[in-house]
């Protein structure tokens, strides 16, 4: 039986072109690229490259982009990072953030902000959080379980009006003003949406190669300069002292190159999935009983349906055995039963999350991919 | 001109072997072990292996081997993770110790145990450095510079003694004793010394992947069940919550592999290469001015040299036209002009450590290679 994978959001597969990219680092070109012969030098200069694309497709700086072990690593360096470096002070964070992102926050003065039933960030609610303390404020650019993409842009205005206050305040003072840094986990947006970090206003931005048919455990944390964060990882000095640890070159051209393929598809992969997806939610809201749930305002690939009365693992074993690979929520939660926190800030029942199925389409996925899941499902729940 | 790397201390390239075992994982088993369909637990079963190989070679429980990115990060887990869970404590570590211990070793207080001339740790400073609030000695396995292999099991039993008397102490006060643990980077050794956790006595041991002919950036951090240890990377909990991040399974896959072929060559290898090493030795001390730095007991594979008068970047550059790739020290270090920690707790001058060459050998090196080296370095130092 040949499967059908529409679980793009947990893990895709790397791009033959990707690997092809990263096989002369494997066996041949291999070097440390801290050790002083040419050899190593060169694989030097193709780490300085990798950095280069990075940067060129966020329009950002070479010295702003460092290289991590994944996107759960760069959250957490962003999160720590910030917070460590300036004690006693709070930090604020979308209800629907990711664990690697909600989990390091609440180890500090950590301030939730609201989202309204469609997954969508309450403004006013996160603006009033932020008091004369909070240093950091973080939103993910679109959310891993329901794909609604958050507003950046009026986000990043929001903290830079607060910014401007400060500065006004501290210059009547004569003091140095506190700063006031906003993260964006971008895991999920990469594939489909502007990284541009100057467009957007972010100061620290995750992206995870693992999400983006890159390698797993690759991915950057951009960091504006001047943004103040304390190491994580102390060793060599690598990374300009913010990761230590011999470069992974292999994954980090790997990164670079998955990258670059996305943003040279991103278009046409987002127009060719927002049809498949739209066709696809027409018709999944004939069946009885089922609800979308979500923005309107969401990820190309991104479906995310509730089927009252329906345990969602039961349906995702009898759709396995048809051959069709669903998630219901979050494939990164390793453990727990509990229903998702995502639902939860959303306000749906534990009953509801508990019949609640997510579908994400990638580049594999193709038309008749999506007729043949929707007569399976029908012939499932009718 | 066919190149001769002398510098396998820095970095290794990938197995065939290993590399074949990982291709499987990049383009189709790809899955997010965490996800729940019949393929992705399929690609948790193959996890499931690495990690029972792993822990095979070094006769310890699965549940106690953690995969993680890489040495520095595993070195950093070790000594974060006990360190943060015991606030206020202190540690003990060589004066040796790689920067990935020294550096987050720092952060806390931090007692250092002198080596002698050859690099050997002083075990009666050692101890004495031990007082009632340490809970944790870190040693490393084999040094990474001079190659000097620590008695790690005589500092087990050191460490043991002590733990008797707290347990003793405690049980007098009915309180809990305050743990003793033992920490060793076992990075340069993994290629010629034994594994076996328990015959060493070590509580958590650190592994690297890209030592030893397989991925960078891949490793694990052994920790015997009961240690106490605080995550650094928080997320979706996987690795039992010690490192969030969803898994790199070809890595893991690729880093079991690799230490299964290490450990099937390990004599041979190991004989192989002492024959070598032996007679270079012998040859370079005949060398006018020439004097071998370290212990005689050392790393099957190093050879650490001082020609007094030469600069050992010039002298690396001159080798580099001639066609070998050799190291002035750690490649570890990024960054520093300063000379080398380990040579300087060793008393040798800043001079002649500035005279100094770190010849690392490996899978490939011949007994040619190491005749044709010979002949260029008398050349260019006579």
């Amino acid at each position: 039986m040949n499967k059908v994978y529409l679980d793009y959001a947990a893990a895709t597969p790397i791009s033959t072109q990707v690997l092809k990219a990263m096989q002369p680092f494997f066996e041949s070109n291999f070097y440390n690229p801290s050790a002083l012969y040419l050899d190593a030098q060169s694989a030097k200069s193709s780490l300085t490259e990798a950095r280069a694309e990075v940067a060129n497709q966020l329009g950002c700086k070479s010295s702003e982009v460092l290289f991590v072990a994944g996107g759960t690593e760069s959250d957490n360096l962003a999160i720590n990072g910030i917070m460590q470096k300036f004690p006693g002070k709070n930090l604020v964070v979308s209800a629907i953030e990711h664990d690697a992102v909600l989990q390091p926050a609440e180890q500090y003065d950590c301030r939730i902000a609201n989202v309204a039933q469609d997954a969508q960030v309450d403004l006013q609610d996160l603006q009033a959080k932020i008091n004369d303390d909070t240093v950091l404020v973080s939103v993910m650019y679109a959310n891993n379980e329901v794909g609604s993409i958050q507003p950046i842009k009026e986000i990043a205005k929001i903290i830079k009006n607060i910014r401007d206050t400060r500065l006004v305040e501290a210059e009547r003072k004569s003091i140095d003003p506190l700063p006031l840094y906003f993260h964006t986990d971008a895991c999920q947006a990469t594939n489909y949406l502007s990284l541009l970090v100057n467009t957007l206003g972010v100061d620290l931005m995750t992206l995870n190669g693992g999400k983006i048919y890159g390698p797993k455990q690759s991915g950057i944390l951009f960091v504006r300069t001047g943004v103040e964060l304390k190491p994580q990882i102390l060793g060599g000095g690598q990374e300009r002292g913010f990761r230590s640890g011999t470069e992974n070159i292999a994954s980090a051209i790997g990164f670079a190159t998955a990258l670059n393929e996305a943003a040279e598809q991103r278009d046409t992969e987002s127009n060719r999935l927002i049809a498949l997806r739209d066709n696809m939610i027409d018709r999944l809201l004939r069946i009885d009983g089922l609800t979308i749930n979500g923005s309107a305002h969401r990820l190309a690939n991104n479906i995310h349906f509730t089927v009252a009365g329906y345990d969602n693992e039961r349906l995702l074993m009898e759709l396995d055995e048809c051959g069709f690979m669903v998630a219901t929520g979050s494939a990164c939660s390793a453990s727990s039963d509990e229903p998702s926190h995502v639902l939860k800030a959303m306000g749906i029942p534990d009953r509801d999350a508990r019949s609640s199925v997510r579908l994400t389409l990638g580049r594999q996925t193709t038309e008749n991919d999506i007729i043949n899941f929707l007569k399976t499902l029908e012939q499932l729940v009718q």
